[in-house]
C-alpha cells in the first residue's frame, strides 16, 4: 500500500483519563518495526474487560490509552521480519500471543505464552507504544488498541483467518466468544449428559452456553439477575433460566436442589468474588469443576476448605484456553461451517465515533454485543 | 465369643470437655446392631484431626467423646445382616464409609459416600453411639472412636485386611499415610518426572512426599518451619527441603525460582489457609495443581482470581481419594510387598493409657505418629 513505511494520521478513541468519556482524535500511527505489522481496522466489540479498565478499576499509570482489544481488519503493511503475514491478509488481533517458541506455547496444558505481558503497564509500556497523538505516546491496550482506524501489533499476537469471513461478525472471535465458548470445551471439558450451570449472562456466559450445548450438556442452567438475558440464552442452548432474585435460599442452595446434588461444571462469567464462591458451591461435591472466566483483580475469592476437601475443583482461564492463532482460525472456520453462533451476539451496530453509546449500553446491561464499524471491509 | 451379644465393659480414653485430658474410663459398649461390627482395637495412631477437634475447634455439641479414627483391630462379634466379615477378621474401621452402593460410590471420580456424615454432629449423633460412660452416651467420632479397647462402627465403614499385616503398623494405613499418599497419586494424579512441593511434614505431609515418589516425580521440595522434618522427608523421598524461616521473600517466590516458575503439583498438608495460598501460588501458572490435604473449617482460603484464571487448579482430599474398604486393603498389601513405607511414620510406641502423653507429642511437633498399643494383636 501507498501508506507502508509512513506514519498514518487516522482517526482513534483515545481514553485520556479514568472514566471520562473517550474522545475522537486524530492519532498518529507508526508503521511496524521488527516482527510487528500493522492492521487496518474494520470492527471491533466494545468488551466489559475495555469498561474495567475505563471505569472500574483505578489504575493511575493506565492513560492516556486507546482501548479495544476484540477487532477484526485487514494487514496494511508489515515491518521487518514478519514472514506469516502479507498486506491484504485478513486478521483477528490476539490480547495473547502464540510464539509457538516458548515452553508455554509448546505445552498442549496452556494457551500461556512467555510473551504475554499480563497486563503489566510501566514506563516501558508506553514507550512501546505505535499511537501517539498530539506528542504523546498513547498506551496499547493488551497490546492491541483496535478503537483506532489503524494499529500495530506484535506478529506473534495476530491470528490469520479466512478471507471469506465477515469482519463485523467475526471480530467477537477476538475475545468474547472464544473465552466463553473455550472455558467449557478446553477448560472445564464439559462432558455429553452432564450438567451446568453458567452465572453471568453477557457475551462471555451466553458464548459459555453455547460451549456447554456443544459438548453435549444435557441440562444447561443459566443465571441472571437481569431477566431480560434469558430469552437469548434459551436460543444459545439454556436448558432452564434462573434469576438468583426469584429466590430467598442462596443460589447455589437453589442449584443443589434442582439437580440432586450440584452441577458438573459451573462458570462464573461475571468477574464478582462472591458469584465465584456461589459458582464453586453449586458444583456437585466429588467431582465438579468451576471455572472462573469473568476477570476482576481488585478482590479475592474465597471459600472454605471443605468445599475444594470434597472433591470440588476451582479453576480459570483466559481467552477459553484457546491458543490465540490455532483457536481463532479454528472458531472463524467453524463460524463459516455454521457450527458456531456468532450474529446472535451482535444487539447493536455503531460505529467507532459512537463508542460512547456502546459503553453507556455495556454498563447499563442493555447490549450482548455492540459492534463498531471502523472502516469498511 | 463368648462376649458376642453382652455388652462389653473395657477401657477407653474420654473426652469429658474441650481442651482437657482425656481420662481413662470404664466404658460400657454395646453389642453390634443391624449392619454394624464390634471390633477389638488392637492399635490405634493419634492424629491431628483428633487434636483439632479435642484442642483447637470449639464444638459445644461434640463432648463427652471417645476420639481415634486411625487404628486397626480384629472383628469381635458382627450384628444381624452383615455378610462381609466374620469375627476374627482383621479390620481398619473407616471414618468414611464405602457403602458401594449409592451414586457416590459408584463413580470412579470419588470417594465420597452418601452415608458419609461430612463430620455433621447433632443429637442423633448421640444416640446413635454404641459407647457409653456412667449412664452417658459418648460420642464416637468420625463414627470409629478407636481410643477404647472395643468399639462398634456400621459395616460400610470397615475394611477388612490381610491378617498378615501387623496391627501396631498398618493401623497408620487408615487415616494419614492414606490422605497423604493418595493426595498425590489419587487426587493431584502427579505425573513421573513432575516437580512438586509439599508444605506440612507431619504424617500426611510425609505420605504425600511418599506418594510423589511412588509417581517418579523427578522433583520433590518439602517444606516446614521445624527443621526436625527434614531428616525424615528425605528418607521417604523429598529432594529438596526448605524452611521458609531462613527466607525473607514470600515462600511462593523461592519456590517458583528454584523451580524456575513453578511446582507442577503442591500439596497443602497442614490445615492452614495462609499455606493453602502459598502452595496454590507456588503452582506453575498455565497447569499447576494444588491439592489441599490438612484440615480446617475456622477459616475460609483466598486468592485473587488470577491465580487460577492462568491455568492453575486447586481442589482437595479426603482420605487422599481412596475408596475405603478397597484403597485400605491395597495399601496394606503394598506395605507386606515392600512398596509402601509404614514402620518409618512411627517415632513412638505408647499405650492407650499414655494417650495424653501422644497427645502433647503431637501439639509440640515431637512426633511424626505416635501409636497407642491397645489390646495385644
Amino acid at each position: 500500500m501507498a501508506t507502508a513505511g509512513q506514519v498514518i494520521r487516522c482517526k482513534a478513541a483515545v481514553a485520556w483519563e479514568f472514566n471520562q468519556p473517550l474522545v475522537i482524535e486524530e492519532v498518529e500511527v507508526a508503521p511496524p518495526q521488527e516482527k510487528e505489522i500493522r492492521i487496518k481496522i474494520v470492527a471491533t466489540g466494545v468488551c466489559q474487560s475495555d469498561l474495567y479498565f475505563l471505569c472500574k478499576c483505578l489504575n493511575q499509570t493506565m492513560f492516556p490509552a486507546v482501548f479495544g482489544h476484540e477487532a477484526a481488519g485487514v494487514v496494511e503493511s508489515i515491518g521487518p521480519g514478519v514472514t506469516e503475514f502479507q498486506p491484504g491478509d485478513t486478521v483477528i488481533p490476539l490480547f495473547m500471543p502464540q510464539c509457538r517458541e516458548c515452553r508455554l506455547c509448546k505445552s498442549p496444558k496452556t494457551n500461556l505464552c512467555v510473551n504475554g505481558s499480563a497486563g503489566r503497564i510501566d514506563e516501558r509500556s508506553f514507550e512501546r507504544s505505535r499511537i501517539s497523538c498530539r506528542g504523546r505516546k498513547l498506551l496499547q491496550f493488551l497490546g492491541t488498541s483496535s478503537f483506532s482506524e489503524f494499529t500495530v501489533v506484535k506478529e506473534i499476537s495476530v491470528a490469520k483467518i479466512d478471507p471469506a469471513a465477515p469482519l463485523h461478525k467475526v471480530c467477537l472471535i477476538g475475545c468474547a466468544i472464544c473465552t466463553g465458548y473455550g472455558a467449557a470445551v478446553n477448560t472445564a471439558k464439559v462432558e455429553a449428559g452432564s450438567s451446568c450451570a453458567v452465572f453471568g449472562l453477557g457475551a462471555v456466559g451466553l458464548a459459555a452456553v453455547m460451549g456447554c450445548r456443544a459438548a453435549a450438556a444435557s441440562r444447561i442452567i443459566a443465571v441472571d439477575i437481569n431477566p431480560e438475558k434469558f430469552e437469548k440464552a434459551k436460543v444459545l442452548g439454556a436448558t432452564d433460566v434462573v434469576n438468583p432474585n426469584d429466590h430467598s435460599r442462596p443460589i447455589q442452595q437453589v442449584i443443589q436442589e434442582m439437580t440432586s446434588g450440584g452441577v458438573d461444571f459451573s462458570f462464573e462469567c461475571i468477574g464478582n468474588v462472591e458469584v465465584m464462591r456461589s459458582a464453586l458451591e453449586s458444583c456437585a461435591a466429588g467431582w465438579g469443576v468451576s471455572v472462573i472466566a469473568g476477570w476482576t483483580d481488585m478482590q479475592n475469592f474465597s471459600a472454605p476448605p471443605i468445599q475444594l476437601m470434597t472433591g470440588r475443583k476451582w479453576t480459570g482461564t483466559l481467552f477459553g484456553g484457546f491458543k490465540g492463532k490455532d483457536g481463532v482460525a479454528q472458531m472463524v472456520r467453524a463460524y463459516l461451517d455454521r457450527k458456531l453462533m456468532v450474529d446472535e451476539f451482535i444487539t447493536h451496530n455503531l460505529r467507532l465515533d459512537q463508542v460512547n453509546e456502546a459503553v453507556e449500553l455495556m454498563k447499563n446491561g442493555r447490549c450482548v454485543r455492540a459492534v463498531l464499524s471502523v472502516a469498511p471491509q
